[in-house]
């Protein structure tokens, strides 16, 4: 485990210059892993389907679980522990009472272990998550695999920074008068409690890995409370985890699963106990917002959603800006709290590389690309991937119905049939134009593959609708396209006041979408979109607290 | 202002080495301030009396003001202005965004400079706290003085730290495929908005710097709203800070003062503006906590109170012991949050280097310690100056009169003379003991010179009390005497489960109160006497939030 002193040292390198790293394989390649690693990850996650998992943890009185997978529309079949909620967070505290006492250094190299056991189950998990979240193949892999991995390891490197930002014992001394005083100072670092994350279905691990490590390395026992569509993947780490502690001589109960069933939601009876010191949530801005105004008595931790928005003033890369626009449009149909919703545009259309393109022109070079990026299935497959709920069809139908009320359809959303799995839930991006920014139903996030581009006045207007929808309705991606230096200038003003970060012309393979670990802030915390931000020291460093004890110098051992 | 760097890095490092050192003069001597400097500042304040405080500041629509020196119970006769709650926010906004452009370094040394010209009144200072605070003479120097403005460098320090913790600009860069793409990132560090300053009336400064400082390093303008009675010591601080903003060059509306008197309180005003982003509170543990409760929209720190406590297994100094202890009772009339209130014996006594000593021996040799320090007017009013408040006078009538039901009086509260203040609203302390450690009352805080003497069955029911005390009705400073090594760590992991600090076996002429900046953490957070620590990273880092923005390298300057 010594090793992992060097991981460490290089991701707080990276944290510090903000350059790109990974400490993990970004790439499914057999050329990295072999020719059977895939193989046998496909088989492990074949061989739990119909099956009991099996997870050794206290607290256990039944059985429950019902997972139906994006991709086949048939219950995963898996059975998960129906906890005890009092043994469970009972067991977790008699965990941290001596996990507290192991130092800052220690929990690093233990949580990097954790990671890197973890990355051994990849292509499990791979498929773990297909089948629950609805992710394609790579997406699993890189986006819920090496990139969630490394956001975890980035939450490692923060929470040792402010862990070890003083020293764990101190001699102070003064004189008074004639006398000098001499004290010995020992500060104590301790957790809060039991920390409850709460996990979303489409992209569980990305979340959940920071907000683990973060409360692991300072202190705090974990409670993974997974969502009910989406336990699998879940499952696995706190089965990874529990053993991987358990090997290094520490008590497995640090970490715990809380699986429930959508009927009987299990998070509730953790709200009002006093040995839970902290929630972190990820999924929606209603019940985010609701946690941050209900729950006092512990630290609340939020990354939920908004309204992601896309104003494009001009733009010196035409056909670059569209391609860039469309990907994101497709990229796992949109079910990513970076996937864009609203493409502000101003209704002269705009200047380009390729002289003044019309809006209308515009919109339909937007549309054109999503049909070709769409029109062959394994393509669409690769990119969209599958619904992971039938909430996002409900949505689209709905939509759609409504198009020419909100303004004309420009592109109807439709099943695209998976070349591997015929009965997956799977949607084309709906795209609907519309003439008229001020509708309130531009304003509210529509989860999955669903756009609207919104005619405005001028450029101006597009953006003061688009910073405006991120300050009262939350954003947390948010992009714009300009040649005029004066009006980046501008854009990253106004999206500045409305505290919601901001991409300019981005082009080329990176997606829209992309936030990476160790350079990236993920969340401002200003904007109702969450309050906590992936990953910076305000992250973790009001999850422990100090508690001093001071003597005489030389009086105790 | 360039020399302000020197102070910065030195007071970083003994943030980190938690060392002793001061950055002011800790003691009013002429000979480090010459002959001239103690009375210009008394005549500075007595200048001021009877007059209106000149401040120039926004939003002024009218006079209010109405303190009462516990010297002379005359009013100061000064009026300050009342102000409209909007103007003065607005104006605060404004110098927000001019403020929030200037770089941490920058920001670091001018924070410094307000900081060191502030010390260059220290002696109005004093006179002011005296005449509004009731403290005496030496501690309104050093404890509000050089102290307080330690506190308030150490904030600086903190903040910087967390400013600093990553670059503001970073080239990042990644292969996509055979494409690299490369981003420069701007990193914003937003302040959350108009910090409101809620000081209380005893000990102001030693809060309200940290507070202050904390809050301007992280951009956020600052309203200080002092306690009604105790007014001119913060209006000096705003007056001298608005001075030195100015003279440098920034926009002084970075402090107001926000006075108000008890009748028609202020603070309310601010609690439902969007544009407050923090409010900081040091006050009583009712308001405090209401404020944690029902503020959600807003980060709220408190310093609040609690039932501090002596505990006493046995000791190897007990001349020291009840010196130190009898000191704390008389120091500023116990009203500091760090007095210690309950003091817990066993009834069989206790064992010291000058062998068993019977409980009620030791009560009385602490009353009779208390008798010695008080007994010479001279001397009393060097360590209890005044009560600031009448309803701590009220508060011991209260309490004498139960002192039969409670247990028995052991000492009574008396007036002293002031040699200089004949009308000095002075109490020496009254001291109660009882064997029955069950009752309410002994768990509430008592502002002012009260404690209680509490026997119990043995030292480990002594210790169980007093952590469950801390636990449940909160602690700032404990306390344990012992000998033996397995009590004191039964101590410190009692006190640690109950998020309260310790200090064992402290004599000598260090008051038991005494707290040093860059050393001992204040507050911890855990327990109900507040929520805020002066000074750990918690409390800096989550006052601003991280923006950022990127785009193609080299594509904007």
């Amino acid at each position: 485990m010594e090793q992992n002193y060097e991981t460490l040292k290089k991701a707080t390198a990276v944290c510090n210059s903000r350059e790109q790293w990974s400490a993990f394989k970004e790439s499914p390649s057999t050329k990295l892993h072999g020719e059977e690693a895939p193989v046998q990850g496909r088989r492990a996650f074949e061989a739990q389907l119909g099956h009991s998992f099996e997870l050794d943890q206290p607290g256990e009185i039944g059985r429950l679980g019902h997972e139906i997978s994006p991709y086949t529309l048939e219950a995963l079949g898996i059975d998960y522990p129906e906890i005890n909620v009092d043994v469970v967070c009972e067991a977790a505290v008699r965990a941290m009472k001596s996990w507290r006492s192991v130092d800052p250094d220690r929990r690093a190299l233990i949580c990097i272990e954790l990671l890197k056991s973890l990355e051994r189950r990849c292509f499990e998990s791979t498929w773990a998550t297909m089948h629950t979240a609805g992710q394609s193949y790579m997406m699993g892999f890189v986006g819920s695999g090496a990139n969630a991995l490394d956001r975890g390891l980035e939450a490692v490197v923060y929470a040792h920074k402010a862990m070890t930002d003083i020293p764990g014992h101190a001699v102070w001394s003064k004189q008074f008068g004639a006398t000098r005083t001499a004290l010995e100072k020992r500060y104590h670092f301790v957790p809060r409690g039991v920390a409850l994350v709460i996990c979303c279905a489409t992209f569980p691990s990305w979340n959940a890995y920071p907000a683990i490590m973060a409360n692991l390395m300072t202190g705090n026992p974990v409670v993974l409370k997974p969502h009910p569509g989406g336990i699998l993947p879940m499952a696995i780490v706190v089965q990874d985890m529990r053993q991987t502690l358990a090997d290094n001589g520490f008590n497995p109960d640090l970490i715990t699963l809380a699986a429930d069933v959508l009927e009987t939601p299990i998070a509730g009876k953790f709200f009002d106990r006093q040995d839970v010191g902290i929630i972190d949530f990820t999924g929606s801005q209603r019940f985010g917002s609701w946690l941050e105004q209900n729950i006092h008595d512990k630290r609340v931790y939020t990354e939920t959603s908004g309204v992601n928005s896309v104003v494009i003033e001009s733009c010196d890369d035409l056909q670059g800006m569209v391609e860039s626009i469309s990907h994101s449009l497709c990229l796992f149909s949109a079910q990513m709290c970076t996937s864009p919703q609203t493409i502000h545009i101003p209704r002269d259309g705009v200047d380009s590389d390729q002289g003044m393109v019309a809006a209308d022109e515009l919109a339909t070079m937007i549309v054109e690309r999503v049909n070709t990026k769409t029109e062959n299935p394994a393509h669409a497959a690769g990119i969209c991937g599958a619904l992971q709920s039938q909430a996002s069809l409900d949505m689209l139908v709905n939509l759609q119905r409504q198009a020419d009320t909100i303004g004309r359809l420009l592109r109807p959303a439709a099943p695209y049939q998976h070349p591997d799995f015929p009965d997956a839930r799977t949607a084309t991006p709906l795209i609907i134009g519309t003439d008229d920014p001020d509708q309130a139903l531009l304003r509210e996030e529509h989860f999955g593959p669903a756009s609207f581009i919104i005619k405005h006045d001028d450029a101006q207007s597009a953006l003061k609708a688009a910073t405006s929808n991120a300050k009262n309705h939350g954003a947390i991606a948010s992009h714009v396209y300009s040649m005029r230096d004066d009006f980046l200038d501008l854009a990253e003003a106004s999206f500045l006041d409305a505290g919601a970060s901001l991409t300019c012309n981005l082009t080329g393979p990176m997606p829209l979408n992309y936030a990476a670990a160790y350079s990236d802030m993920h969340v401002t915390g200003l904007n109702p979109a969450g309050n906590a931000c992936l990953t910076d020291l305000a992250f973790v460093c009001d999850r422990f607290r100090i508690v001093q004890c001071r003597w005489p110098e030389g009086t105790r051992s």
